[in-house]
């Protein structure tokens, strides 16, 4: 655990039995990661950071496919707020995904892809899956799990499952639970994608995939990820590549040839299996309901120090969300900060160049 | 003109030319309406109705499809806002629709459904064919235009397009432009129309419809339609007709079957190709630049008064832009009262028990 090279691509494949919420269970489980930086000798210096929904392993090193940057290297790096000089940045592929880990596109026992075959999965079994890895590396605890959006999720999800592992929880942009609008928004992204003749039954994995479908999945999410000022701010009503309106259905405006760009390019790196397993893991997320409805209890006793970061213009997980896992967090005596930031993007915000942002994380990491 | 009865079911063929805003032109029209009590002597008692995207002529009357009651009972009828004692009533179903007028599953003159041969139209063009319908029907003046969410994009239309013809104007919550978000939420509709192979470029009107891609993209424009809040009051996480998750992809939650059910029960009523011509009429909408990007322009010297009704929860076309319409009035010099209502269920409030709304519309119109 010494390599200091930046993107290491790892895999494992790790024996369990797995059991998952759901009820059913997995005898093994494949995981790909990131790390950077090295283990110190006591190995109390790792931080994991837990990516988004359609996010990578690839935080800080470029994506294999796509050839783009990590996504979070405004974030990560030598100098940076986490910085792998000081830290074993660890980032790993959640289950149901498809970077790498285990997920419906992956082999079952009988040689083919699951599809959906596959078990639905919970953010509490991503997490279970990520503690197994940590396990495997030897990393009894953790200095710091930090994420955003259902990055957010798990890092939550972690100090609830494993208080005496998670020295520290930064959770931005997120929530503690799926609300009805939430889920109604997945909802609508699972039946474009189901509605695809070639989705089959999820079983297209030697056909053509259900692109159409997934695309406008992908183009309905989208709008959720950006507010209203920042849409109308970044396109308004500006023609694309034209003077005067087409009176006609092509891309007229440029966010609809934005939004059409998002949702094809989405297809091309991204499976419609592991979109639709992984909205439902976050539907499903509820943390009180874990806790007998109570998110206070979550937390009841754990020495973990927590920080949260909402955006104002967030209408994805808006700060409500947030302020009310601080109550939860103020209920159960846990130390913890919180912030609301100002910025036009919405939701997005968190990928985005937010000098504020980094200047809270630095300071709460580096406490 | 002197029937009482209600729900008239009217049909009629007008000869053109009628030349189109994105420069084509229709020979002739059909409009399919319905007229609830008698217009007076002198024709100064007319209000007309004008509906919304998915809405019909069917205001106070069952619709004949699916037997439900009008769509605007609260409003219309003998006692209330809009009373057909005293005046006569109108609706007519608008150009590109599919109850009975023009659009693009009717016959174009070689006898073959035009489909995506319909001239793309706009707002105005709707209003010029309800303006045809009442020379037709030998009324020159309206005591006043009244429409919700497109409806009060028509209604304001016709005072920008025809003041000497509207005594008064009711908008009730909506817009005089489409934004970048309206317009986006849009294109995920016709996308997930579009993407469904049985649109075949709209030529599916002898074989089966694309009535998947059209679920997909009402239950999209659904969640507009609702507030954040409204959808946590009426669902929240609760479960459809089960104890606990099911761990699947059934509608484990209530929000999902919700859903589900709009989308589906809206494909026995509506035409795909009509949603795709009325979506692009909605966001083609500018009536600023109609007008050398003033919206007060529009309005210079108008005689018409005018009220606006936005709901506070209303986040498809927020208070904030029926507030830009009242600036607009106020710099035009015209006579405009304007209310926010307090609400919790969105846009769809004007469809919904408001009395405060009923007071408003019967002060405004028998002032």
């Amino acid at each position: 655990m010494t390599d200091q090279r930046y993107g290491l691509d790892r895999h494992v494949r790790l024996t369990g039995p797995f059991r998952l919420d759901g009820g059913g269970s997995l005898a093994e489980i494949e995981i790909s990661y990131e790390t950077y930086g090295a283990l110190n000798a006591n190995a109390s210096n790792a931080i994991l950071i837990c990516h988004a929904l359609t996010g990578d392993q690839h935080v800080a090193s470029p994506h294999p496919r796509t050839g783009k940057p990590g996504w979070w290297t405004r974030i990560v790096g030598s100098g940076k707020p986490i910085d792998p000089d000081r830290s074993l940045v660890i980032c790993a592929n959640v289950l149901g995904s498809c970077m790498g880990s285990s997920g419906p596109a992956s082999m079952a026992p009988d040689e083919r892809p699951y599809a959906m075959r596959f078990p639905v999965i919970t953010i509490r079994d991503m997490v279970r899956a990520q503690a197994a890895l940590l396990d495997h590396l030897g990393i009894p605890r953790l200095k710091a799990v930090v994420g955003g959006s259902m990055g957010g999720m798990q890092a939550l999800q972690w100090a609830a499952t494993y208080p005496e592992r998670v020295e520290a929880a930064l959770v931005i942009a997120s929530s503690a639970r799926h609300s009805a609008q939430n889920i109604a928004f997945h909802e609508v992204g699972r039946q474009a994608i189901m509605a695809d003749p070639n989705w089959r039954g999820g079983d297209y994995y030697n056909a053509e995939p259900p692109s159409a479908g997934l695309a406008v999945a992908r183009m309905a999410a989208h709008i959720t990820y950006l507010s209203e000022a920042g849409l109308t701010e970044k396109f308004g009503r500006r023609l694309q590549g034209r003077d005067a309106k087409s009176f006609g259905f092509d891309a007229d405006f440029q966010v609809e040839s934005y939004l059409r760009h998002q949702g094809i390019s989405f297809t091309d790196r991204f499976d419609a299996n592991s979109y639709l397993y992984i909205t439902r893991a976050m539907d499903y997320l509820d943390i009180a309901e874990e806790h007998g409805g109570s998110l206070a209890n979550a937390f009841k006793g754990t020495a973990t120090r927590f920080c949260l970061i909402s955006f104002d213009s967030d209408w994805l997980y808006p700060t409500a969300e947030s302020r009310a896992i601080v109550h939860a967090l103020n209920a159960a005596g846990a130390p913890v900060s919180f912030v609301e930031l100002s910025s036009p993007f919405g939701h997005d915000s968190f990928l985005l160049d937010q000098p504020e942002m980094n200047r809270v994380i630095a300071g709460f990491l580096n406490a």
